[in-house]
C-alpha cells in the first residue's frame, strides 16, 4: 500500500481519535463543575504508525484488507486515573453512552499479565462521518492508574529495545518495579475515601 | 438564575462548539490529505456569554425556561472561506452529515440585510452526550468570505459602542466599507478557478 | 546535508519562532487588559521548509555554510493588524523592546511591489538558549493589513502554481483584486477613529 | 487591591510562566531530536490564584508592596522526570542557562520534610519584556519524579481539606503512601541504566 492510501485510511481513526479524548475530557470537566469527583485524571489518545500496524498484521497474519476489522488499537484512547476503584466507574460510564458501543472488553487488573501489565481495554465500535460518509470503526480504550501507567511506559521501552524478548534478570527487575506501583497503588486505596471528598471540596472552592 | 445553574445549562453547549469546531476542521484535513480542495479556510466557535444570552431573552421576550429552544445562537460556529461559491458547498456539506440536522438556513448573502451584513447562516440539531444522558441543542453555523468576516468584526464593535444605534454618517461609511469588501469578493471569484486549480497543486506538492 | 544535520541546525529556529508567537500574543494580551487598544490582530509563525530553503540558497547563489547569515527568513513571524496605522505602531514597538534587535527593514507598504504585495518587513537579530550554549539567529517579522494577508495568500498560491512565472492575463486580474484590497484598507481608515474607540469601550466591558 | 491593579502586576508572572514552559518543553525536544535521553519528561505551569497570594503574604507577614520581592512563587513551573537521578541533571542544566539566573535552590530530596513531601526547588530571576519596559521576576521551579508527583497532589489536597491540620492517622497513611512512591523510585532507579539506553533507541527509531 502507498503513503497516500495509508493516509485515506488512516483519516477516520484520527478523527475518532481527536473526537473521544475531547469526549473524555469534558466527562471530567463536566463532573467537576458539578462539583463530584471526576475519576478522570488525564487522557491521551495516538493513531497507530504505520510501520507497527504492518508489523502486528504480519504477527496476527492479518491481510492488508481485512486490517480494519482485525486489528483494534489502530486508533487508541489512554484515561489515566487515581484509583484502581476509578477505573470501574469509567468502563460502567462508557457502558452507558449513546454514542459508542462496548465491543468487548478484557480486565488485566484482575488478571494482570505475567510481566507484571494491568490496565483495563475496552474495544468500541465508533461512529465517524467522513467526506464520503458515516464509516464505523473499531478503537480500543486503556484505563489505568498513574502508577501503571508509569509502569507500562517502562515496560514498552524496554520490551522494543530487547525485541520482545526481555532478558531474565531485566524481567525480574521490571516484576518488581511492578510489584512496588501495585504497592502505592493500594496505599492509595487506603485513603481514597478521604481523598475524594478532600478533592471535590477543593473544586468547588476553585470555582467560585 | 444563579451562576451555577448556568453553568450547568451551558455544558452541553460547550461541548457542541468543542465537537463541532474538531469536525469541520477535519474536513478541511480530509480534503487537503486527498488533494482536493477545501472550502474551509478557518473555524472559530463560542459559547454566548451569560450576559448576552439574558439581553437577548429580553429583547425577544423569550422566559427563561424557554432560552434553550428559542436561542438558537448559544452555541456558535463560524467557518471563514476564501471565496463566495464555497459557501454554498459548504452549506450542501453539512446537509450530507448523519450527525446533525439542519432545522432551517438563512441566506444573508443573496439578501443581504441594509447594514451591509452579508453571511448564510444555518441553524443545525446536534446530540450531546452528558452526564445525564444524549440532549438534542440547537447550534447556529455562520458561513462567510474573509472578507465578509473583516466587516462583520468591525460591525459588530460599532454596534456595540452605539448600542445598536450607529449614528448615520458613521452607517454610511460602514456601507462602503461593506461594498468595498464586496468588490474584493467580486475579484476574487473571477479568479477563482485560477487559484483553487493553483492551490490543489500546492497541498500536493506540501504532502509529499 | 542530511535530514539529522539539517534537524539541528533547524533547531533554534523553531524555537525561535515559538518564543517570538509567544511574546507577540502577550502584547495583545497586555494592551486588551489595560483597556488599550491592540494593535496586534493575530500572529502565526513558521520555520521555512528544508526545500525551500535550499532553492532560495540556490537563487541567490548562497553556500550551504552561509545560509544562516544570508538567508534571513529561516524563522518568519508574520502580524496581522486591523489597519494600515497599526503597522507603523508595530514597527515602533519591536524597536524599543530589549530582547531582539532590528537589523533593518523594508517598508513594502509605500513602496509596494509591481505585483500588488504590500507588507512592511522588519529583520531581526533574537538570541536563543540551545542544549550547546546561546546563539543569536536571524528572523524576519512581518506586518500586514488582514486585506493585504488575504492578497498575499492568494499571489502565493498562483507563483507557485506558474512557477513564479505567473500568466500576463491572471497577473493583471490579481493587480486589480490587489486595488480592490488596497480600497477596502482606505475605506476601513477613513472609520478607524470610530472602530478604536468602540473597540477599546469592547474590551473593557467584556474583561468586567 | 482591585482586580484591575492585580491583574496589572499578574501580566508578567502569565508570561514568565509560558515562556518557561516553551523554552524547558523545547530542551525535551532538541535532546530527543539529537538521539539522546531527555531527564524531562513533562513540564507544567501557573501563575499563583489572587487569593492564594493574599493567604501566604498574610502568613509570612508580607506588605502588599513587597509581594513581588517576597513570594517567590507568584510564577510556578513544574518539571517531572521518570528518575531521581534527571532531577540532578535539570538542576545543572538550569544553572548553564544564560536567559535565567538562580537567585537560591531547597532540596527537599535529600532532607525530606516530615509530612513525606519530596522535591527540588529552584528559585529564579527571570526578565521580562511588558509594555512599560524590561522587568525582573522571581520564578520558582519544582523539579520531581512522577512518584514524587503523584504524592504530593494527594497531600495538596488533603493540607486543602483539612486547612493544613491533617489528622495524625491520615498523616500517617499519607506517609506510607509516601515511603511506597520511594520504594518505586528505587525500584525505577535500579533498571535506570538500562531504561535510559532502551529509550534512546527508541526516540532515535520513531524519528527516522
Amino acid at each position: 500500500m502507498e503513503l497516500r492510501e495509508w493516509k485515506t485510511i488512516l483519516i477516520p481513526y484520527e478523527y475518532a481519535v481527536e473526537e473521544l479524548k475531547v469526549k473524555f475530557k469534558n466527562i471530567r470537566k463536566e463532573l467537576r463543575n458539578n462539583g463530584e469527583y471526576s475519576p478522570i485524571e488525564f487522557v491521551t489518545g495516538r493513531v497507530k504508525k504505520i510501520s507497527s500496524i504492518i508489523s502486528k498484521a504480519k504477527k496476527l497474519n492479518v491481510n492488508m484488507d481485512e486490517i480494519e476489522e482485525k486489528i483494534e488499537d489502530i486508533a487508541g484512547i489512554r484515561i489515566m486515573c487515581q484509583f484502581v476503584e476509578d477505573i470501574y466507574t469509567i468502563v460502567s460510564l462508557i457502558k452507558t453512552r449513546k454514542d459508542m458501543t462496548v465491543v468487548y472488553e478484557k480486565d488485566y487488573i484482575k488478571n494482570y499479565k505475567d510481566s507484571g501489565y494491568r490496565s483495563y481495554h475496552v474495544i468500541i465500535k465508533y461512529p465517524i462521518q467522513t467526506a464520503s460518509g458515516l464509516k464505523e470503526i473499531l478503537a480500543e480504550i486503556q484505563i489505568r492508574t498513574l502508577a501503571m501507567n508509569f509502569w507500562a511506559t517502562i515496560e514498552h521501552s524496554l520490551k522494543y529495545k530487547y525485541q520482545h524478548d526481555i532478558p531474565k534478570d531485566i524481567a525480574k527487575r521490571l516484576r518488581r518495579a511492578g510489584d512496588a506501583a501495585f504497592l502505592l497503588d493500594q496505599e492509595m486505596s487506603e485513603i481514597r475515601e478521604e481523598i475524594m471528598r478532600a478533592q471535590v471540596m477543593f473544586e468547588m472552592k476553585s470555582l467560585t
